[in-house]
């Protein structure tokens, strides 16, 4: 666990001294739970961004995308059901005047226990040795057991009580349970309200024509409003899908973990037009397709896993996520979720109009099924730098940071040096070589420090190659290129550079691993 | 002018009909003043962020890219001064309780009087013909000296009253002038007041805690607050440049022309930081670099101009614009203003922090001065798609509707059309070519109808070719290729089909011709 933290706190601090990550607004002291992509985090952010689209659209002939703006009439959110029900359970403290979600509150309670739990474990670890079984343990311990039936038996009743928004009986537990506020310690509550999650605006300035807007908290709704107008100016024939990414909002009370959870952040949505009846089939192709994608990156396959939810939301008949090992455990990247005709039957009832799709080959019109993969960009931009940095122990007892992020996803693809930096024959001819690559590939020039240390600072920023220019090289026009991760070097011929790139970073060969 | 209007009619319609622009939340009847990207629209407007970021970021080595957030602390607003000074003068009328921008009341006004100019000018053109000369008569005649005198006059005066902040004088001259609502025909109006452009929206829900935010109207800040972290971690030496592109959110009242003045549009930035005292030479650098970039598309040298500032903002000390002819006339396409050290000064007093960078060469600290390029995205691709738009009257007398784009920006490069949809064999070879295209290329496959109809349909579309599997083809693995623009049709291996393509559509082949 501790290794854990260590690893996450690293993950930050070279996010930011390697441009990948700011605090936003840093200068003002920050704003929280936002973050900007710096001049290497917007290269692999956008890297991410172009392997999903060439993915999704360019290789599926029946996929095509749109790009729908973040304001949306108000009414979406009516009938998506965001306007009455996308709400956290708040509660205030009233004497530090602080604000928490009550869920959390309990929550972070019941780690509490789980603490205690953990604490039995490694004592009797200890006692025992080898010989000590945990599972056996946990599941005979009277103690244990006790705390964890404690736990069940709150969380369980939480979960009953938010779930029939009886949130006075929230209340009672919280006040049960005699959780205090952990600033004040005081304990000292109101009641828990409701507090919706989308941030609003106002469109327009005039006293009686001013609208409430929101920002989109999902970009799904986006595709929904559209489907009518794609499906028959694209001609296109179901099953179908439509692809987006974009921006998204949501007032998160508590949004933690570096850009897991933030307050702004980017979807990559798919939403796939399906006969009824079909679902089950299509849930399980993209299940498929998805994982397959994930895998094509080479992060390793041990670090996903299926969650499929037991608990369904109101509007799926099947969902499963595709999580991810991060730093802090095993948690939601993906979404896949087999939406029915909800989304489109609501829009429906709300404006009024028809959204059915005219089955040629069937000679009927049905409203759509909707099989939705939906991603966080931000998380996926996470899983692969915190996945890519590695500390690694070298042959000579020294010790190298490596980012080792898939090449084709790297910002920066190759580094050219010059040997010796005042030689101006080297300088000259590692310039022509930039010439000639920057125009398919993000080069750079890097002359400072010892050869050595250069490659180092190159390891730590991600960059595939460094291509080394010497005094040889101005003999018979070869230089010295060298693999990040395994730290091989070759002598190749200066015109071959292009294609041994092209070989380890092109789009096309990585995705036909999928 | 009336052709103008008709042209600028064609463009909106046919735009939504090519899947390339749909109004937004069209099922809730629109939300006014944003617009949603449609499947081929998408790939358009990312075709030309694309071209632009290449050129800008990826060609040259002293500039790099970021990725801020649409949220910034809201101090960063009061420090480039939108707080206090982005305002629009409004005024209501109280019989109709609409509100107008009571400088575009006023400009409606005068631009009555130019009509009545135009119309002189069209009435003495008919009375001498060949012998009009336009110059000598709108100089000369006391009529067209007089219409002109007026509108100088108003004009000066409404640009004073603003300048000085003098609202009263505003109101004043709509009512001396009898400007009545042009809806109800009513004269009774409330003073004149300022109202500011940014979206509001509120961060937390904590009633203590919660944050005024403002939805950024530019981009250009969340460079400005992280030049010294992306100098300081990118090691970069002045000049340098950081380049963005992103969303920006203006509550405009009058909004109008399509996607020429959206409330929610994407900006493409870059802020280029140099040494005090060298802002002409890089102003004068600047403008040419960014020229070359438009011309590289071909829309037609002669529908740019420059339009040098006489008025400069508060923080420029030079300023121009690159105007486009859009259907409705020369507007701003991009602009390029000598920001001098004025945002980083701001943001210096605001935050307390040193905004220096130290030059090792004069080993010297000095805030950097700036120069800017700025262009709407949504702009360049009304500019793209309105110019691109052709009605093309053919030798045998009919006519045809082509979407004459640049090549590099079409969204589809190639439609695979079998002669016969009925002919396994034909199909089957078709698909075979897509899927040895769809990995370097968007491609569509289309079956449906005659060829011709199909040749028309893609022209419509922006394809620049189209490829034609035959009873031949099966033969000799040969394939009619059709160029758009041309129409000229060649009989080509497959094998070849793919460095034909590339030779039209590769980013690097258009790049090099700035």
């Amino acid at each position: 666990m501790a290794n854990n933290e260590d690893q996450f706190k690293k993950v930050l601090s070279h996010a930011k001294e390697y441009g990948y990550v700011f605090q936003s607004s840093e200068i003002y002291d920050g704003l929280s739970a936002v973050y900007d992509y710096a001049q290497n985090g917007v290269e692999l952010k956008k890297n991410i961004r172009d392997y999903w689209w060439k993915a999704m659209v360019q290789l599926n002939d029946n996929i095509v995308g749109i790009d729908a703006a973040i304001f949306m009439h108000p009414t979406t959110w009516k009938a998506s059901g965001h306007v009455d029900a996308f709400n956290d359970p708040l509660i205030d403290n009233k004497d530090s005047k602080k604000r928490y979600r009550a869920d959390v509150l309990i929550e972070d309670y019941c780690a509490k226990i789980e603490a205690k739990i953990d604490k039995e474990v490694k004592k009797a670890e200890k006692r025992f040795g080898d010989a000590f079984n945990k599972e056996e343990f946990v599941s005979t311990n009277g103690r244990v057991l006790g705390y964890q039936e404690k736990i069940n038996t709150i969380l369980s009743r939480m979960a009953k009580s938010l779930e029939n928004e009886d949130l006075a009986d929230v209340k009672a537990l919280i006040e049960e349970l005699e959780i205090a506020d952990p600033l004040s310690g005081s304990k000292n509550w109101t009641d828990v309200k409701q507090f919706n999650l989308m941030f609003g605006t106002k469109l327009g300035a005039s006293a009686d024509s001013a609208m409430d807007l929101y920002l989109r908290p999902e970009t799904a709704q986006g595709i929904f409003v559209n489907f009518l107008n794609v499906q028959k100016t694209g001609r296109m024939k179901i099953p179908f899908g439509i692809a987006q990414t974009g921006k998204a909002f949501r007032n998160e009370i508590v949004a933690r973990q570096f850009i897991f959870r933030m307050r702004e952040f980017e979807q990559m949505e798919m939403q796939f037009f399906i006969k009824p009846g079909t679902q089950t089939e299509w849930f399980k192709h993209w299940k498929e397709a998805r994982l397959k994608w994930h895998l094509s990156l080479g992060l390793g396959e041990d670090n996903y896993r299926f969650h499929d939810h037991e608990k369904l939301a109101h509007y799926a008949d099947a969902a499963t996520d595709i999580e991810f090992k991060f730093p802090f455990g095993f948690k939601e990247l993906e979404g896949i979720h087999s939406r029915t005709d909800f989304d489109l039957k609501q829009h429906e009832e709300y404006s009024g109009k028809k959204l059915q799709y005219f089955d040629h080959e069937e000679n009927e019109s049905y409203t759509p099924y909707v099989l939705e993969t939906s991603i966080g960009l931000d998380r996926m931009f996470l899983a692969v730098f915190s996945n890519s940095l590695i500390e690694e122990e070298l042959e000579d007892g020294s010790s190298r940071t490596v980012l080792k992020l898939p090449a084709v996803l790297a910002p920066v693809k190759a580094a050219i040096l010059p040997l010796v930096k005042k030689d101006e024959g080297l300088v000259k001819l590692s310039k022509q070589i930039i010439e000639d690559l920057k125009w398919d590939y993000n080069v750079v020039y890097d002359e400072k420090d010892a050869v050595g240390r250069r490659y180092r600072r190159q390891d730590a920023n991600g960059t595939p190659f460094c291509i080394t220019v010497d005094g040889e090289s101005l003999e018979n026009n070869t230089v010295t290129i060298r693999h990040r991760d395994t730290m091989e070097q070759q002598r190749v011929k200066i015109e071959d550079l292009k294609s041994i790139i092209k070989k380890e970073v092109d789009v096309k060969e990585w995705l036909m691993k999928m």
